[in-house]
C-alpha cells in the first residue's frame, strides 16, 4: 500500500470512525487479504457543513465493483494489484480476528470463496447472537447445518409473495416438498417470514428503508454464522415505472436517492454518512440475458430511485397530504427519467449500500406496476398485477436454474 | 388576519409550495374555519443551504398543540383570538372546497366536530380512491358504513399483536365476538392487517417511518372518506429504553431525531421539507393519569428518539455493521437521556407530523423491552417480552373504556 494514497485497502479491516464536532478521527485497522483476486477498497472522504458532518465511504470489492475498479486502473495506466497473500497485518487500533469465513484448501492456500465480511469486531465477543427480528439465535439454532449451503438469496416485501417464491423455486429445481408446503423459518416471529429449499433462501423484508435494513441486519449475520460462501442476494420487488409500458422488469444499475445521486445517506449515532449504493454490474447482465432467454416481458437495466415515502416522497398526488402541483410532479418525474431513472421502490439504496460493505453480489429486479407519467393509483386488475409480480420471480427463477446448470 | 404576521391561519386551508432552485413562493390558499374553538396557525419558515432548501412546516392545530399555542400568546401579552366564524376565503389561487367533513348543526352553525383535515386539494378531483395497501377502495367499499363509528385508532407494529389488542379491547367493551374471531378487514394484501370492534380500530404498520407512512396516509384518507370525527389515534408499540427499567411503559412528550431535535425531515420532489412532532400534551397526561389508576407497571412521560435504523442509527454493538466503539455508543446514548429522551423507536416522528397536520389528536405509547445503557440484545424470555407488550395494551384499553364512561 503506497502512503498518500486516497484509497486504502480494505479487506477483512476496521474502519473507526471518531467524530466529534468540526475534528474526524479516522482509524483504519489493515488486515492483510488473501482472496487471491486482488483487494478490496475502501475510499474515504469528508465534508463538513453546517455543523453537520458528512463522511462518504465507498467500498469497492467483491459486491459489484471489480469492473468499474479495473476500468478505472486502465484509465489511470496502473498495472492491476498484486494479489497480497499473505499481506501482514498493519498497524490497528481495533483488529478483528476472523471476521471472515474464509476457506483454506489442503495446502493451506486461501480458496476462491467469497465468504461474508463483517464489519463489526464487537461480535467476535459475543458468546451468543440473538437474531431478534427472525425469532432464532447462535446458541438455540445450528446455523451452519440450517443455512450452511444457501447460495442464493431472494428477498422481497410481501411475506405471501416470497412464500410462493420458494414453492415456484422449488418446483423449478425438481426439489418440491410432496404436500407442497414449506415451514415458515421464523415462524417464532411475524416481523418477516423466511423459507428455504436446497440452496435457495427467501425471506420478505417488508416495505422501506429501515425495514429492510433491519432483515438485513440479521440476514448477513445469519450467512456468517453459517458460513456461507459465493452468496448471490437479489431483491425481487415491485415499483412504479417512469416512461415504461406498466409490467416491464427493471434490473437496477444503480440506486439513486431522492435527488437522483447514488448514494445512501446512514445515520450513525447522529451523525449522517455516505455509503455507495453500486450493484454489480456483471450480475445485472447476466439478469439481463436471461430475461432474453425468458422472452415474456420487456426487462431494460436502469437506475432505481429509492425514497423513503410512497406518496409524497415520489410526487403522488393522492396522498393525505400532497402540497405541490401536477406540473410540479410531472417535472420532477421527467428530471428523474431524463437521469436515467427508470422506476422508483423503496428498499434498494441500502440493500446496495449494506450488500456492497459485507461483500456479498447483489442484485434488484423490480417489476414495474403502473407507468407513473400516467397516473399514480395503482389501478390494474387484481389477476394482472399478481402475474406482473411473477415477472422478477420468473427471471430469478431461470438465473438461479442457470447458474445451477440446470437449463 | 393581520398582515405581516409570521404567523398565518390554517383551517380547511391548503397550501401550495412552489420550491425552485433558491426561489420559494409560498401560494397560500385561506379559507375560512368555523370550529367554534379558534383557528389553527400554520408557521411556514425556510432557509437554504448548500444548495439544498429546507422549508419548515408547523401546524399548530387541534391535534395537540392548543396548550402551546395558548402559552405562546400568553407571553407574548396577545389575547386569545377571536373565533371566525364565518370568515371568508382569502384570495386563493388553490381552492379546496370540501376538505374537512365539517359538519352542521341544524341551523346551519358549525357543530364542535374536529373532522379529519386533507392537505390534498386533487382528491376532490379523484372519481375513486384506491387504498392500494389497504386493498380498500371507494368505489368497492362503503367507507362511512364500514368505519363511520370510528372514535379510536390503535396503531402497531406487528400484525398478530393488533389482532390481540381488537380481542382485548373487544373483551373489556364487552363486545367480543361469541367465537372470539375478528376477520382482517385487509384481508385481501399482506402489507397491513386491520380489525374493528365497536368504535375502535386496530392497524398493524410493520416497521419503521416509511411503512408506518404509507399506512398513515392511507388511514387518513380512510377516516376522511368515512367522515368520521373526533378521532383519537395511539401508537401502542415496543422500544429500547434509557435509563429505565425495562417492561416501563414511555408515553411520548416529543417524537425527537437522531439529534435530539422535535422535527422530522420529510423530503417532497426531492426537497427537504422540515415539520413538527408534536404530540397532544393534554392526550399525554389523560395517559399517564390512566396508568396511575392501572396501578400494575412504571409509566413515564418522556421524549422519544425516532431512527431510520434499528441497529447503526440507535447505536447497538451487534449489527452486521459496526464502525464505533462501546464508549462513543455510550456517550451518545447518554447525551440523548440528558436531552430528556426516555426510548427509541423507528415511527412516531412521521406519526406525530402526519396526525399533527391532519388534525388528529394522537400519543405514541411504547413499552421498553430493555435498558440500553446496559447492553443492545433482547434476550429476555419469550413470556417475559409478551407480558410487557400487553403493558400500552392495557393502558390504552384503559383509556379508551375510561373515555366511553365504562370505567
Amino acid at each position: 500500500m503506497r502512503e498518500g494514497r486516497e484509497l486504502c485497502y480494505f479487506w477483512d479491516s476496521l474502519v473507526a470512525f471518531t467524530l466529534r464536532e468540526a475534528q474526524i478521527e479516522v482509524l483504519l485497522g489493515l488486515r492483510g487479504g488473501a482472496s487471491g483476486r486482488g483487494d478490496d477498497e475502501l475510499e474515504v472522504s469528508w465534508n463538513s457543513s453546517f455543523g453537520r458532518m458528512t463522511v462518504r465511504e465507498e467500498l469497492r470489492g467483491p459486491a459489484g465493483a471489480i469492473a468499474k475498479e479495473k476500468r478505472q486502473r486502465s484509465e489511470r495506466s496502473e498495472p492491476p494489484e498484486v494479489p497480497l497473500s499473505g499481506r501482514k497485518a498493519g498497524p490497528s487500533l481495533h483488529m478483528a480476528p476472523g471476521l471472515s469465513n474464509e476457506k483454506k484448501t489442503e495446502d493451506g492456500q486461501s480458496s476462491r470463496e467469497n465468504s461474508i465480511h463483517l464489519c463489526n469486531p464487537h461480535l467476535e465477543k459475543m458468546k451468543e447472537d440473538i437474531l431478534y427480528h427472525f425469532a432464532l439465535g447462535t446458541s438455540t439454532h445450528d446455523f451452519p447445518a440450517l443455512f450452511g449451503d444457501v447460495k442464493f438469496v431472494c428477498v422481497g416485501g410481501s411475506p405471501s409473495r416470497m412464500k410462493a417464491f420458494i414453492a415456484y423455486i422449488a418446483e423449478e429445481l425438481g426439489l418440491g416438498s410432496p404436500g407442497g408446503d414449506y415451514p415458515n423459518i421464523c415462524a417464532g416471529t411475524d416481523r418477516y417470514a423466511m423459507y428455504k429449499v436446497g440452496p435457495v433462501l427467501s425471506v420478505s423484508h417488508g416495505m422501506g428503508i429501515p425495514s429492510i435494513s433491519i432483515m438485513l441486519h440479521e440476514l448477513i449475520k445469519l450467512l456468517y454464522h453459517a458460513k456461507c460462501s459465493n452468496i448471490t442476494i437479489i431483491r425481487i420487488g415491485t415499483s412504479g415505472g417512469i416512461g415504461l409500458e406498466p409490467g416491464s422488469v427493471v434490473i437496477t444499475r444503480q440506486s439513486v436517492d431522492a435527488t437522483f445521486k447514488p448514494q445512501f445517506e446512514q445515520v450513525v449515532l447522529g451523525k449522517t454518512i455516505i455509503r455507495s449504493t453500486n450493484l454489480d454490474e456483471e450480475l445485472a447482465k447476466e439478469l439481463l440475458q436471461c430475461s432474453k432467454e425468458v422472452n415474456q416481458f420487456n426487462t431494460v437495466i436502469g437506475n432505481t430511485m429509492c425514497t423513503l415515502d410512497f406518496y409524497e416522497g415520489q410526487g403522488r398526488l393522492d396522498g393525505a397530504i400532497c402540497l405541490y402541483s401536477e406540473e410540479e410532479k410531472l417535472q420532477y418525474l421527467k428530471e428523474a427519467y431524463d437521469s436515467g431513472v427508470r422506476n422508483i421502490e423503496m428498499e434498494s439504496s441500502v440493500f446496495a449500500a449494506m450488500c456492497n460493505l459485507s461483500g456479498v453480489r447483489a442484485a434488484v429486479v423490480c417489476v414495474t406496476l403502473l407507468n407513473r407519467l400516467e397516473g399514480d393509483q395503482i389501478s390494474s386488475s387484481h389477476d394482472i398485477l399478481v402475474e406482473y409480480q411473477q415477472r422478477p420471480q420468473k427471471l430469478v427463477g431461470y438465473f438461479i436454474k442457470k447458474s445451477l446448470g440446470k437449463v
